[in-house]
């Protein structure tokens, strides 16, 4: 347990969530600021952040039961789609830092849009230069 | 391989792409029309979609890849940040219905906001009700 985190705290019993699905590694709980309603934060019971510094079992958990939240949305919530959202970092709106997956039903109704603004590279050699960064850190 | 799926396309190498990480069992490579330079795309190599109908071991086999190219990211392309997005259904934005994770860089010059608008719930009884019809659905 990380002093000062919510989320550790939410996992405690020490601060009250709305649980939907838990398990011996594995939290599920209504995120109380929906983007829409019916959105769930799935965390690890044990503290860890960002996605890099988690271990690939604590994900392969935390997937699992994304996909038993996604499948009580489309079923329970009726949903006609869902979102999963990870963001590390506060400059990508991380706002607690403790890693979770936002799951996120989706309904035709909804009238959300993220703003999924696609751009361009100026050319496929900086397309190609950006890859070959990435693959010589691997 | 399912028959006219793009990335199906894209793995049998019938489309080209510019690839920044494989193995036995998933891809990822460069989005074309990136949000933030640098996205990238990770897919697993045979074709399911969506996330509640892709199996377990899948999913974490695309985590410990989406992990990876996370830390190239942050590594060697000096991003400050990683969101991480998954969309099932085009009512939740999905164009190519091959279960796919987005990577995202964030940079802090990026200028980039997703339209994140946290709702509220009308009272803690609504909330609730969504919790146990999702719980019922488990």
């Amino acid at each position: 347990m990380s002093t000062n985190c919510i989320f550790c705290k939410i996992v405690a019993g020490e601060i009250p969530s709305t649980r939907v699905y838990e398990d011996a590694d594995t939290l599920a709980f209504m995120d109380i600021g929906p983007v829409i309603k019916g959105h769930t934060l799935v965390i690890p019971k044990q503290h860890f952040d960002p996605i890099t510094k988690t271990p690939v079992d604590v994900l392969a958990s935390l997937m699992a039961v994304v996909q038993k939240i996604a499948q009580a949305q489309m079923n329970g919530l009726k949903a006609d789609g869902v979102n999963v959202l990870n963001a590390n970092g506060t400059v990508a709106g991380q706002q607690v830092p403790h890693i979770h997956f936002h799951v996120v039903p989706r309904f035709k109704t909804d009238g959300h849009h993220w703003n999924w603004a696609a751009k361009k590279y100026d050319s496929i050699e900086e397309m190609k230069k950006l890859a070959e960064e990435m693959k010589k850190a691997l």
